[in-house]
């Protein structure tokens, strides 16, 4: 099941399961208005979902019509992991950490699909970052890593855009982290029964202008999904909608001879096997 | 004006103001039910709010008899700043820092006055942090320092509780500040008007079971209301509810020989000149 947030007609965000090149108007059909809402209402709202997606003459809306929202627009938690691939640890010469590192983007930070990412006027130092994004769909504390998948819903892409020297301001990575519209988000939220258990053994890739910058693979997370949902939940109540973004592979652009960075005009995709290809246009703060 | 949340008869959410040993119910009056959605609707919420206290014959409820709530219960962005006072950097071994240091609190973290602060069971090392919290109340971005004031609507008080070992799990503060129910926020919401120009000048003190073991004064931060806001809001734009928590002078417990943590059946009071006390009773995790 491939679920997405887009504008209806009137304008209003809407719920719509994506079929080959057409969207099926999930929230005309009587299903909730955000993916946040679906999910609170638990495996029986998916199931109902799954029951819609099957039936016939749905509403439906040609793909190339829509504008896209980000797949989840208010989750009560949004953790960043930072560091969790050792080959990225390696190359900012970092130790691969003990436990994760967690940090939090706000929703105001990220744009959807096919919206452009903004160069702020502060900063050139404007740096993507490839990352898988696990969904909880099933609220919990205290979550033993075996019982963590039960947790998660499903998965999505995001360029955990980061201002670089805002980023190194202090040793919290917050401000940089969370520059207006600097990350972008999906363009799908993938139910997991589409996936590898934890979204395992996946390549991700990030590429600028087309060239290929980074180039990994999930399986090579120190951490795994599993661990993430484990750790982030350990004394902090998790609740359906809530993210975790799961660390970026090697290749970032503020390590480079010479740095890379985002410029107006240029298109970052992040493309997750099994997933999509997420694709946001650079554009400069207006 | 001092503004409070609390629990009406039917158990919703509800916005009071205080006035004395009684409360007016301002919902009933035909005000919003939340301090955000009051501060959305601007300077001209506010002076309605003050005529309705001014007005006679308004509903009113015993102050002992309230349910309370924290004044905010969903801010968009509720950004902590450390090491914000020289000596308690210093008393830590940290160098005051060249920017603000800001990490966040998500709202599940934090109870209201007179709820039980939650002692995890994962961990002893819980510790307090009293702080004064800025509410914003007009949203901007790149705010100049010198109009920053402008954009605070006001003040209230912060407990910062502090899960130290998980603190240190790794370089990104999150995780051991983020506890569900281990930070209390409180009493009241005292509008910008009540107070000196940025909350300048007055006496932070924290008492644990009626002990003094924090005793300092926002004269003593490094950076200064208008600074954080100004800070906060390069690069990120904030809203209405936005809170600011501006950091905690000497005397925690950690640094303390031998240590001090929180453990259940204590009481901890955070007091601000001109705002209130904060008092939160500190209990075991169910």
């Amino acid at each position: 099941m491939r679920l997405l947030a887009f504008l209806d007609d009137n304008g209003r965000p809407t719920l719509g399961a994506r079929d080959g090149n057409s969207v099926i108007h999930l929230t005309a059909e009587g299903h909730p208005a955000t993916l946040e809402a679906l999910l609170h209402l638990g495996e029986d709202g998916l199931d109902r979902v799954r029951a819609t997606i099957a039936g016939k003459s749905v509403r439906r809306v040609p793909l190339d019509q829509i504008v896209w929202l980000p797949p989840l627009l208010n989750p009560s938690k949004a953790f960043g992991i930072g560091l969790n691939y050792s080959d990225h640890a390696r190359e900012i010469g970092a130790t691969p950490p003990p436990y994760p590192v967690i940090f939090q983007r706000f929703p105001s930070s990220w744009v959807a699909h096919g919206q452009a990412m903004i160069q702020p006027r502060l900063s050139t130092q404007f740096d993507y970052e490839a990352e898988l994004v696990a969904v909880i769909g099933k609220a919990g504390r205290d979550i033993p890593r075996e019982r963590a998948l039960e947790h998660v819903a499903g998965y999505s892409i995001f360029n955990d855009g980061t201002v670089r020297d805002y980023q190194a301001r202090s040793h919290q990575w917050l401000w940089g982290k969370n520059f207006d519209a600097s990350g972008g988000f999906g363009p799908e939220f993938v139910s997991a029964d589409e996936l590898p258990p934890g979204a395992q053994g996946l390549n991700v890739q990030c590429r600028l202008n087309g060239q290929v910058l980074q180039d990994g693979n999930t399986r090579d997370m120190i951490f795994d999904v599993a661990a993430l949902v484990s750790a982030c939940s350990e004394g902090i109540s998790l609740q359906p909608g809530d993210m975790i973004f799961t660390g970026t592979p090697a290749g970032v652009g503020f390590v480079r001879q010479p740095p890379v960075w985002l410029r107006p005009g240029d298109v970052c995709e992040v493309e997750i096997e099994g997933i999509g290809t997420l694709r946001n246009p650079i554009a400069a703060q207006a």
